[in-house]
């Protein structure tokens, strides 16, 4: 789509205007994303506690890929966010012994 | 830039032809994001342990926004990563009491 590739005068799309030796592309400015896409979105900053003297169980595993039902806890919800994005992310493993 | 608002014949950018009745909107397809841009690209699966015994703070704060130059543990970097996407997220905080 050529037609795209070049904004118009007085338009950026992220980069300086081409110069005659440089390949046009199209480029499209993208945000940086947020991380949580939905997790308790009233609270300023999510912060959650772990006071260890009451975990019960040997091990417990904690979200880090903000995708979890029952956040803080992970719920193995990273696997499908991984396959999805290409991503690497995993839990937080807290562990008694 | 209305020359970039219809798909050559052929191409599709997300969504069916348009409609006459339909406004024209420019879609791009944006991949659902990865969370971590950077940290040890390399592994599969990114997951770390606390054992609590070697523990030797009061509270120590673990990262979940994938922004910290001291991964896993948090270095304050979820701060500029919520003021630049808007986002809530902030760290696991372990404490031995
Ligand atoms: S569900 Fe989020 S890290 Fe497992
Ligand atoms: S630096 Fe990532 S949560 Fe604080």
């Amino acid at each position: 789509m050529a037609s795209a590739r070049v904004a118009p005068a007085g338009f950026s799309y992220g980069r300086p205007p081409l110069s005659a030796s440089e390949k046009p592309r199209r480029t499209v400015v993208v945000r940086a994303e947020a991380v949580n896409p939905g997790i308790r979105k009233t609270e300023d900053k999510v912060v959650d506690s772990v006071v260890i003297t009451e975990l019960n169980k040997p091990l417990t595993a904690y979200c880090r890929c903000w995708r979890s039902g029952t956040f803080p806890l992970c719920d193995g919800s990273h696997v499908k966010h991984n396959k999805a994005t290409g991503d690497n992310v995993g839990p937080l493993l807290v562990k008694k012994q």
